[in-house]
């Protein structure tokens, strides 16, 4: 099925979408992103993934609308589309500038992008990952969740070449995150993330883990981690607004409580299988 | 007068030139570009670009056409746009892919984009400029010349900010380039500039800068230089396709050489200009 897509107030088929070779989304990746999980047509945590949004736009300087305008565009979007379980893509850019110039010489009009893809949610424990160890190589402001992807994009490509689900990145053994995911260790019945500064995306599903976690009575620390820890581990797992919760049961020859899932990420993905059913009956 | 773009094989007015939203250099920044001086419609060190256009697809494993096809590509690019003196915008990308995912899931067609616009080409001392010192927040592969810009166009709004023309940038006093050009120091009559490691984009301007100077029997060393050495430097100048050799009076409160340009970059401009004018003269 054609998937009908949004770009600056118009509808379009997915494939005639078309942006002018100046818009600075292309030219300079100047622009931000959000990808916000749907469940049963219903947006999954909007709320974290539009106040994210605008502490991207605030990082870069691009002006944002109110807020509910992007609340009102992807309801529009979700009903112009019939996808049940999906992905929402929404992108702003800081638009078209007609010379290519690091700096525009004048306000520029953002280009405002959505589309939605199905995807495949989640209800039952998934198959652990495989991941491997590699160095961060990206830049010092991971915390924007911007489109100047091309260094993830390496790193996932890297993975794929050791045959690894996913990259476990580090810079000089601290531990920050995966190309397109946090992560999270289990040690004697507690649960470690690093903290969410510079140097990682602080993940929505990230948040909602933690937010849960606590709920679940079961402590939580936000503190940098390193790469000599990793055999101490109980349980590792990842988390994405399109992986939810991803339980790791190698890190490249390091095998995690016996290549299983462990009972604390079993315990926190049913817990997240119960938020998601909460907003499916709400 | 409108441009003529050059856009997957096709020629379009500059303003009507579109690519999809689907395009990975869109969506992941998934791309690479160069910037090549025209003078009198001859495109300068022409070889030297290409071949670094080459260097930075082979580093992110995208698949180019024979170098001699981007010639021609530029040639009639030229010959379509009165450009006299211009600068020529070749970017790259890995393509169109109609799902959005960080790796492809099979082979796609490259975009290739080229543009040509008109520039001021300089044929006297450029007026000193005021640069200022920040902290280097880009990737550690700056070797690749990518549209992955943010972390550039940043810093670049950064220096806006404090009123200077171009930061000069640094990991933890270790001097780096500046957001779209390197640095040269002069001290006691040799030349000094940051090695081409993963830090710094090899400028081509930086290469023939070297090149200059070695016929002039100036000694150069390419050596990691530190911010409590700028004191001491007698000449500062930087270096790009655009700005040729612009001399720097100033970093921060740091007056080089009395604000003023030095006789050894005084000394390097005419030997640039020399090239351009045996260029202009084949």
């Amino acid at each position: 099925m054609t998937q009908v897509v949004y770009l600056n107030g118009e509808w379009h088929a997915a494939t005639a979408a078309k942006i002018s070779v100046n818009d600075r989304g292309f030219l300079f990746a100047d622009g931000i992103y959000e990808v916000i999980p749907v469940y049963q047509q219903r947006p999954f945590l909007l709320d974290l993934h539009l106040q994210r949004l605008q502490r991207s736009a605030a990082a870069i300087s691009l002006s944002l609308a109110p807020l509910e305008t992007y609340q009102v565009l992807i309801t529009e979007l979700l009903q112009r589309n019939r996808v049940m379980d999906g992905l929402v893509y929404l992108q702003l850019t800081f638009g078209i500038d007609e010379h290519r110039q690091h700096l525009p010489s004048q306000p520029l009009t953002p280009t405002v992008y959505a589309s939605v893809s199905p995807f495949n949610a989640r209800w039952e424990i998934p198959t652990p990952f495989t991941v491997t160890l590699l160095d961060d190589i990206r830049w010092l402001r991971c915390d924007i969740k911007s489109t100047s992807l091309l260094g993830n994009i390496m790193l996932k490509r890297a993975c794929q070449q050791r045959h690894a689900d996913e990259p476990l990145l580090h810079r000089d053994g601290r531990i920050t995150e995966g190309a397109s995911c946090n992560y999270f260790f289990v040690r004697d019945g507690q649960l470690y993330t690093p903290p969410a500064d510079h140097l990682i995306l602080a993940g929505i599903t990230r948040t909602w883990v933690i937010h849960l976690a606590k709920q679940l009575q079961i402590e939580v620390h936000e503190t940098p981690l390193f790469t000599h820890e990793l055999t101490a581990m109980d349980e590792v797992f990842l988390t994405s607004s399109s992986r939810e919760i991803q339980p790791v049961g190698q890190i490249d020859d390091i095998m995690i409580g016996q290549g299983q899932c462990g009972p604390i990420t079993a315990q926190l993905i049913g817990a997240y299988h119960t938020s998601k059913r909460h907003l499916i009956q709400e």
